[in-house]
């Protein structure tokens, strides 16, 4: 196996053994100790790939991004119904199922993390930027509704998925995939004329 | 002054370091120690109050609530059109000003450490009934677009609150008091009609 490869794959299992510490025992727990007993390595081997704990926490952040974004470009790249694909997308921001879940709860972890530690801002989570990057491309296709403001649209869109998002951590009882996805469709009814 | 309401008055300045103390150090530094040095008072005078830092906690959060929902039934008592009403008591909820912006920073931190200590949750913060309290109210009123789904209009008003909330304090330079009370008059303006 090249070296190269070796080296990017050892650092997606750090980041994955972070994501599983911080699931586990939240953001006071990812100590660079715990989390090279939980990838099952020396302290001083995971030092060589991350020299500080910053780095480490921003390589799993940009993994998680990297993951979803990828999901959503598999699903927009699917043969599948217009209304489908945009819900299918929004659906994998949303915690429904095991992964999304963690994902998220890792997510909110760092970015509380983040905001306490006066660190300055890792930027944002690019998830506004695919939700105005969807509607303008449901208002070219002629799906979007005539007429519609779309910086209304989108602020309105956004601000509805991430209350979801919330909302699906922290009553995951009452807020079941189902509910999501319906809450969605009827939203995106409401906007959209979808062909069939 | 009657022993009683020095008592209460007590605890409420309690309650009012104790926000301050999170608000500067995060939950990390809400410790009874810092807290009874924010409220110029001694370690033991604190605990006659409080004798946990548990029940300390709990007494500042529904303080929170307390405070919130009593602005809000000050709207709702005084002689404003419907609209701007309804609009003027959700901005209550979302961080647009010193007040509620420092409230639900407070109010994160909260949940987050109650989500992270395994303890029991503490109910939930009220927003939800308040928001199925204030669709159901548009509907009997006549003020709500005839045949809506009540069920999904609450759960799409309480995301979309939560949302903007949440993006209010993630980035606060962006979202003006402006643009969310613009956001909720959009909304609004597309499931009712109001009476002039």
């Amino acid at each position: 196996m090249p070296k190269i490869i070796d080296h990017e794959k050892r650092k997606q299992l750090i980041a994955e053994a972070t994501w599983r510490v911080i699931s586990k025992q939240g953001m006071k727990g990812a100590t660079v100790r715990n989390i090279a007993k939980e990838a099952g390595m020396s302290l001083g081997a995971l030092r060589h790939y991350f020299p500080s704990q910053d780095r480490l926490l921003e390589f799993s952040m940009n993994l998680v991004k990297e993951r979803v974004m990828k999901r959503i470009q598999m699903i927009t790249a699917s043969p599948m119904p217009p209304k489908e694909k945009v819900v299918s997308a929004l659906m994998e921001i949303i915690p429904s199922n095991e992964t999304t879940r963690a994902e998220m709860e890792v997510w909110m972890e760092f970015v509380f993390h983040y905001r306490n530690s006066g660190l300055p801002e890792k930027g944002n989570d690019g998830i506004r930027d695919g939700i105005a990057h969807l509607i303008n491309l449901l208002n070219s296709c002629g799906i979007l509704k005539p007429n519609r403001d779309l910086d209304f649209e989108i602020e309105r869109l956004y601000a509805l998925i991430d209350g979801l998002a919330v909302h699906a951590v922290m009553e995951p009882d009452r807020l079941t995939a189902e509910k999501i996805r319906s809450t969605l469709e009827r939203h995106l009814d409401e906007i959209c004329i979808f062909p069939h």
